[in-house]
């Protein structure tokens, strides 16, 4: 990344979470708090888990936070994996993973030291994430621990991270910027006779590049009538002269998700294309206009979806959502959801339209709910 | 990929593991099987989990098989995801994962489901996979049918996996050729001054246009005195006349994982760097002629890690491993498995020695053990 982004954003802005979370047990009815998801460990332990190729033969869970009240918080890593740079008030605790002069160990080392830090909170209550907590640990705590009591605070967690720090905006800012590299690369490199699979591969590489390292993307990298078709990934379908390309990026750097979507031609547009592509751009533009601290999601949505239907078939997809330590997280921009905008939070907007056989559009831009409106991190759409 | 090689080849294999599941069943100790593994259910069910972005906000686990003696076996598949062509024998019933209307449901359809179709089943016992298994499935089976029995299925499932069948060697075969390409692209690419993730993107795009899709990959990209610390993602270090890279590409094709590590200088190798290349590459070729049928495990190990510590800091990882539906399988090439190798085994060979500061040298290649010895699947290695 550039020289100005402080390389510990994400360490600052997990140990701000970790020092916070505490005053937060009561709400959650919690004496501590048990957690596994990707999420979590890197929202409070600012871990990464590496997911790139799936759960590993050596760890298929890496990590496991444990922050019981009046305790210092400790992080369990797979011996197998590394943080560098934990927050100061972490502890860090190895468990064995990786093993060659026996078999391996599976989670049983991991859950021995769990027995062992829980065996003096007998008749606490635990927060956990129950879906993304393995069954084997919990069987044994429950089976070790008779008292234990666990509640499910995936929801009291997702409400947490709904309004983002200046650290967490600094770093979403970072992941976006790095989906305007991808987006500025997908538009100059498009052409015909390429296939959607080596615009990928450019488009990756130059994200890559300017990361310095690996990045996890979740891509849409659609073209000709396989645009009608919302998503999915790259393929070796060849792109031909005045067609239309979808590309949605979603990268995690440090961390957090970035996020972003345009739709443009290969060559020049036609007519059609480009006054369906201007009104998808002004429902966007109209859309950011606005965010405000107070407006509900849901009104939000259904002022977007009303517009995009003027255009043509509007999007079945939600309206857009929050971005963090997960690509889609509250506020969800979605028809039920009466939740009112707050400065703070970070949001995705993406409205779109698809004409099934033919083509669809959809143009996405990722902004900050201000105290008077949107601060637009999205470059490329300003700049069109 | 190439037209030759039969889309379907995943789906044929998984159909035949499936018609056989029950037939192990009594050696497990089980009535059934509920298996949330990426493994199981690519093995059995021919889905391919996507991994490349790490656990979805709309599916944490996509997908779950259940395979109950006597009845057809299910496959519970998030409505967010596709199956586009499942062994003719499985059911594959959706689950509610994105909505819209209402806020995302997690596992609760999934749960809801599996509660309904185990009713009938009360006081059996069913494999598992504890460490995979979400705790909130586990949770729910567990009180809403007291009499549910379950067992760690792990273990038998890993042994079942051991030996491969004809398409899984094709399989393997071909993500085999995929690592091919990689190291082929590597070599042909690295030059003085390059990064390390500059050239891994170029890597990556290579591979991925040959596959024709997305190709998740676990890749060590290592440069200059880095090569000493054994493995290790892409960096934004540069690459300088003279240094040696070793690259070790692990990628996903159809389900099946290929393997493949190579060193090699940029520009020209020093006479020491040629030495100790020369002698990596004669431990691999010689423990290549030595793999037959009855050789355990632990022998080729110790083999391998003798002749390795003549020629410097010999390995202190695994000598080699299994490939399937895992990255790292039985058999484990180390010195504690005496496990003897058999023919239809497809296994990875990866001798290496490291002097610390300086470099490391280690050269990887893929195998077939059959009646008489070692079918070598790795292309580059021969040709070198």
């Amino acid at each position: 990344m550039t020289d100005a982004f402080p390389p510990n954003l994400l360490t600052k802005s997990a140990a701000q979470h970790l020092h916070e979370l505490p005053g937060h047990s009561k709400d959650a009815g919690v004496d501590g708090w048990l957690l596994f998801s990707a999420a979590s460990v890197a929202y409070l332990a600012g871990y990464e888990t590496p997911i790139e190729s799936g759960p590993a033969a050596y760890a298929p869970h890496p990590a496991a936070l444990l922050c019981m009240n009046g305790e210092p918080p400790e992080l369990f890593l797979a011996d197998a994996e590394r943080l560098p740079d934990p927050p100061t008030s972490l502890l860090v605790t190895p468990f064995a993973s990786y093993t060659i002069d026996r078999p391996l160990p599976g989670l049983s080392g991991l859950i021995e030291l769990l027995l062992a830090r829980l065996r003096r909170h007998a008749g606490a209550t635990i927060g956990i994430e129950p879906d993304e907590t393995p069954a084997a640990v919990l069987t044994a705590l429950m089976a070790g621990l008779p008292g234990l009591q666990k509640v499910d605070a995936s929801g009291a967690l997702r409400h947490l991270r709904t309004i983002k720090t200046l650290e967490e905006r600094a770093l979403l800012r970072a992941a976006v910027r790095l989906t305007d590299t991808g987006q500025q690369t997908a538009k100059r490199m498009a052409r015909p006779g390429m296939t959607e699979i080596e615009l990928y591969g450019e488009i990756h590489k130059s994200m890559e590049m300017m990361a310095g390292t690996r990045v996890p993307i979740l891509p849409d990298v659609l073209s000709g009538t396989r645009t009608a078709e919302v998503g999915g990934p790259p393929s070796d379908r060849a792109m031909a002269e005045g067609e239309l390309v979808l590309i949605d990026l979603v990268p995690r750097l440090h961390g957090y998700w970035g996020d972003s979507c345009n739709t443009f031609a290969v060559g020049e547009p036609s007519s059609v294309q480009r006054v369906i592509m201007g009104g998808i751009e002004r429902v966007l533009a109209g859309a950011i206009a606005m965010v405000r601290p107070g407006l509900l999601a849901s009104e939000l949505h259904g002022w977007m979806h009303a517009e995009a239907a003027k255009i043509g078939p509007a999007f079945a997809h939600h309206a857009g959502h929050g971005l963090g330590v997960a690509w889609h997280e509250e506020p969800r921009i979605t028809s039920y959801n009466d939740m009112p905008l707050e400065a703070g939070m970070v949001i995705a907007l993406e409205p779109g339209v698809y004409f099934p056989g033919e083509f669809g559009v959809r143009k996405e831009a990722i902004m900050e709910v201000t105290s008077t409106g949107a601060d637009v991190y999205t470059g490329w759409f300003d700049r069109q």
